[in-house]
């Protein structure tokens, strides 16, 4: 092997980060970008991620490149998959990806607070989830994959505490859904299951407007959010 | 950081092999650990595994190791989850760490093959999931992960694909699941709901004995064995 500098693998870590941007069209799943500065695949667009620091754990890796990159500090990061195909970077590379959902006002108020100390980070662009621009690396392909899971694995408690408020309707929870999937599902069967899943606590208090009142839910903070089973009790 | 050797993590992959073990006693989940021969942890017992080789990708590195440790071949290995604490070993390793569920027969026609070969592997024994030994670094951290996978969120074709021969009936299928989960299901409630999973689709043979005749089913296997998504389109 004469490609790399080294005999083994370099351990970098990424973040997929999502959010529901509203605006007239309706509702899109979007996610930051960083240019990339540097080769390989300079002035390309990438996950936000760095190195492995030898004296960090992965998850803080993850946290402390994501912050680095974008600003962003979800209030939990899960692990998504390790991604080590030998020819997806120049030099030989396995990148441990994470993901998160974070509410749109979360991903305001971060950004309002770093461009009040100056520190806004540079060269990050959101873009819509389904209009990506051209990516270094492997990078659609994990982008491909994190979607795939969003859109199949993620259940009713966990896109309600990463996309809503604390409290929400069965509309609101089922407007997301839409969004996420891109079609649209039958109001009925969908608070069925909702209600059948156990994650979604309904509470006394109803939203009033112009239609009859709306009972809101909050989710169930028992539901195991990361489903790490018995890694969550790692420090 | 002078207790590492390099600038940088390791990357190593381990595998953790289930199967169902039946006697006299009712069936138990198994696995294969193999004796550690060197240091750290001389002479405990450890995940089957070894180091990533820069020329490999990380499924191709776990099937070797796993062949070369305890001689088994499962038809797929999946990625449970990368392991990378800081202080999991006395130097810095990050283990992505794969699972697989193998059927006894499929075991027991693979150590006969290479028993027959005189490349029978050393070092190697099974254990029962609920009886392990003291093991080596965060290997029972890692297969208690793996067990509460198994138990919460394996469904049925999985385990049908895994566990059981190509057709079986509904109360094979739910004795499998009443050995991973320690406990007994109502034939009523677990028929229905297995019926209603979409992953297991009804012969026209049934299986005949003391009993009334049993339908006996095999697996979809439209249905995404090793939930990769779009990851299973990689080469």
């Amino acid at each position: 092997m004469t490609r790399t500098s080294s005999s083994s693998a370099r351990v970098a870590v990424s973040t997929v980060i999502f959010t529901l941007r509203a605006d007239a069209d309706g509702a899109g799943l979007m996610l930051p970008l960083v240019r990339r500065t540097r080769d390989p695949y300079a002035a390309r667009w990438a996950l936000p991620g760095g190195w492995l620091d030898v004296a960090e754990g992965l998850d803080a890796a993850a946290s402390r490149t994501l912050a680095e990159t974008t600003g962003l500090a979800p209030s939990y990061l899960e692990q998504l998959y390790a991604f080590g195909d030998v020819d997806r970077s120049p030099t030989r590379v396995v990148s441990i990806v994470y993901w998160a959902l974070l509410r749109q006002d979360e991903v305001d108020a971060q950004l309002a607070a770093h461009a009040e100390h100056g520190d806004a980070p540079d060269n990050v662009q959101w873009f819509d989830a389904d209009a990506l621009p051209d990516l270094a690396f492997d990078h659609a392909q994990i982008i491909a994959y994190a979607l795939w899971r969003l859109r199949n694995k993620v259940g009713y408690s966990r896109i309600a505490h990463g996309l809503l408020p604390d409290e929400f309707t069965l509309a609101d929870l089922r407007e997301v859904y839409e969004s996420i999937l891109g079609r649209r599902l039958d109001p009925a069967n969908f608070r069925r299951q909702a209600e059948a899943s156990g994650t979604l606590i309904p509470t006394e208090r109803f939203r009033t407007g112009s239609h009859r009142p709306a009972r809101l839910y909050r989710y169930n903070r028992d539901v195991e959010l990361a489903e790490r089973g018995p890694l969550s009790a790692s420090p």
